[in-house]
């Protein structure tokens, strides 16, 4: 027979945009640091060390810090409906909890939490988060452009399969990196177009360096579909101006660019004279509505409340016309929907305890000690890498990162260009 | 200036792929369904009919199906673990589930569920899939052939995405379809090679019409990279015979195709003379070992217990080299880790409560209950069809679907020949 036949699978053969992305927070450092785990394990005392403290991602709760009360009685009581008939959960769960679980409940058509709910999240709960959207920004959010996601990594790849047509298309993207933007865009077949974050402006973002990004990507033929801005910044820890925000989105609106807004730090600031303004607030201010400017945000609870493995998330997608988001869902619907228990959680990072309600105050204590934990972290590190020869770090304004930058000695670079 | 200034996205710029292919589970007579219900909404009694039944997924709990307690009270317990040091939590939760959760909270580093944790899922809960498959098939599973997934649809997905590198790569899949691979193939850049099941074989696979489509692909210059099964069949409800799976298994050895082993439906069956196998359990017993071929097997949550917004899956991943698996960890560390709700749900289902446990007789009553009546619909539902004129149709085996033939009348087939 003259067929070729099929080759196996093997690591030569697989899809090659596969083969190239690289994911650093899932890498080489940490399959180094499960070997070791294994060696230890293996055999006891044969390291210097008796334990490996994992800091390859964001994973607040790994390290320490508590959950919210409220978060967990509420998703523990919509997980197991049956304990809101029971007088004995009186014991153990807050009567706010236990409301606001029976809203919940309440407002699914099973009256439980095992079904498939709609691609785009349980429509109440999308309610949810548009309304905090709309009491966050003072503009107007409907439950029609949330999508509930699972997480905001999930958000992001829905995007860019819908975005990126080939390795023409390209999406502007910062750097210093989050390396999901750069492996999201390879592994769809786009192409990255890196925009470099200014370090002596406290890594803020300036829009002739950005346009030109753009111009060069432009003249080598690339069509550019969309930029990505993190805000608060990651890995760089800055928070944007009101003013750069609206040189950006004045910028992506000229040029037609689609705005990735990452806003999933929202929650994480520092600094006493900054505060978060979404992207889709600066541009409602500016007079930009739907048809002026397409405007995705991006926000999920592992950042902010550190639920980080619950995996739940949103979109706001707005400036898109409705076949667009019917294709947006289409997409969505190929993993049938988001996992329920993270559409709770993010509903409730969205309409979190109020002032006056009975678990206000220990939501707020809970919150409060994560916030000045944080803060404190932050300073402590700022100081160490300031004090630190040849070693200087912008100041920590929001995220949970420091970008330090090493001044390497003359005479090091001098014998590194010798070779 | 004479850059081409990028169009905003419409629903002709965005990816061609998505725009092709179709998921009609989620497609038009959902989207008219909603619409309906809005208006019945809007203006109460504007129709004839009260209320809209969705079928268009298999949902059972959404139809009145009622959850397995083991399940929920030890979710409820691992997503509050501070319950498990309250005596009060006696009164609403088994001994079992208050132990089991303890088990499960212990196996975890930090103690809590709020974690990212490892991108094919926690180690331990792993183990306690692949001891469940051991058990299940006789032959060893190991934790390290283990995937954790947010159900299985994301993990098909993923495969998809290791698999096809352009659309001449082919993917075997069976007509009448589950449209979820034709979509997902679609979506990233393949094509589907479609081979028929035969009616009047109890939907068997037959091997001849395989190879001949297989054939036929390889001649228009595809390369044929893996062949889809689903057994117990989806849409079509029949189990296979371990002599037609044997057949399968000697087809895809020596083409060189991954098997991709849909095996959601494992805990659905109806026929007294049928039992699952799984294809690795009859790959091994063919004497085919990981070096023979590459074999995937999805399960999940959702059509065995019904448990399908929790989005809980595996996959065990055998045959393929360790740089290939690594590849795998890699695009599945981009939405960095499956919800842990899932990972403890799909845990338990592979490890349930076993004879002589305390909660194993309420467990074993449940299932039991779930089972009878899905038999009992099932024999109602096959009984309408074969009594309905001009209907036929296969008896139930398995899954949850029947597929009847509708024979049209030779004077409607010459009508609509005429035009």
């Amino acid at each position: 027979m003259s067929y070729n036949k099929a080759p196996s699978i093997t690591a030569e053969t697989i899809n090659p945009r596969v083969k190239i992305f690289n994911y650093a927070p899932c890498g080489e450092i940490l399959k180094h640091a499960e070997r070791l785990e294994q060696e230890m394990e293996g055999n006891p005392g044969s390291l210097p060390f008796q334990e490996i403290i994992y800091c390859n991602l964001g994973n607040p709760q790994v390290l320490g810090q508590p959950p919210l009360t409220f978060f967990r009685e509420v998703l523990s009581l919509c997980d197991n409906p049956t304990l809101l008939d029971k007088d004995e959960a009186c014991a153990l769960f807050s009567p706010s909890s236990i409301k606001r679980a029976r809203r919940i409940i309440n407002s699914i058509l099973s009256k439980d939490t095992g079904g498939y709910t709609d691609s785009r999240g349980i429509k109440c709960l999308r309610q949810v988060v548009a309304d905090g959207i709309t009491a966050r920004d003072g503009f107007p959010s409907k439950a029609d452009d949330i999508f509930l996601t699972d997480g905001a990594g999930a958000a992001i790849n829905l995007l860019m399969q819908i975005l990126i047509r080939s390795h023409e298309d390209g999406i502007l993207s910062p750097l210093p990196e989050y390396p999901l933007y750069s492996a999201s865009i390879i592994l769809h077949g786009g192409t990255m177009v890196p925009y470099n974050l200014t370090e002596d402006n406290g890594w803020g973002l300036e829009i002739f360096e950005v346009k030109r990004c753009l111009e060069e990507a432009r003249s080598a033929g690339l069509t550019v579909r969309a930029m990505v801005v993190i805000n608060p910044g990651n890995p760089t820890g800055q928070v944007l101006s009101i003013t750069n925000q609206e040189e950006i989105l004045e910028f992506c609106r000229k040029e037609g660019l689609v705005m990735l807004a990452d806003e999933v730090y929202q929650e994480n600031l520092y600094a006493e004279n900054k505060k978060f303004h979404s992207f889709k607030k600066v541009a409602r201010s500016l007079g930009y509505d739907e048809k002026d400017i397409s405007i995705v945000s991006f926000h999920s609870v592992s950042m902010s409340y550190g639920e980080c493995g619950r995996r739940g998330g949103y979109m706001e997608v707005t400036g898109f016309a409705d076949d667009v988001k019917d294709q947006i869902c289409k997409v969505a619907s190929l993993t049938i929907c988001p996992n329920i228990a993270g559409q709770i959680l993010i509903s409730l990072a969205m309409d979190p305890p109020k002032l006056g309600d009975e678990s206000f105050e220990l939501f707020d204590d809970e919150k409060e000690k994560i916030r000045s934990s944080f803060r404190k972290r932050a300073k402590t590190l700022e100081k160490a890498f300031s004090s630190m020869e040849g070693v200087s770090c912008n100041n920590l304004e929001g995220a949970l990162y420091l970008f330090p930058r090493l001044h390497l000695p003359s005479a090091a670079i001098r014998a590194a260009e010798s070779k």
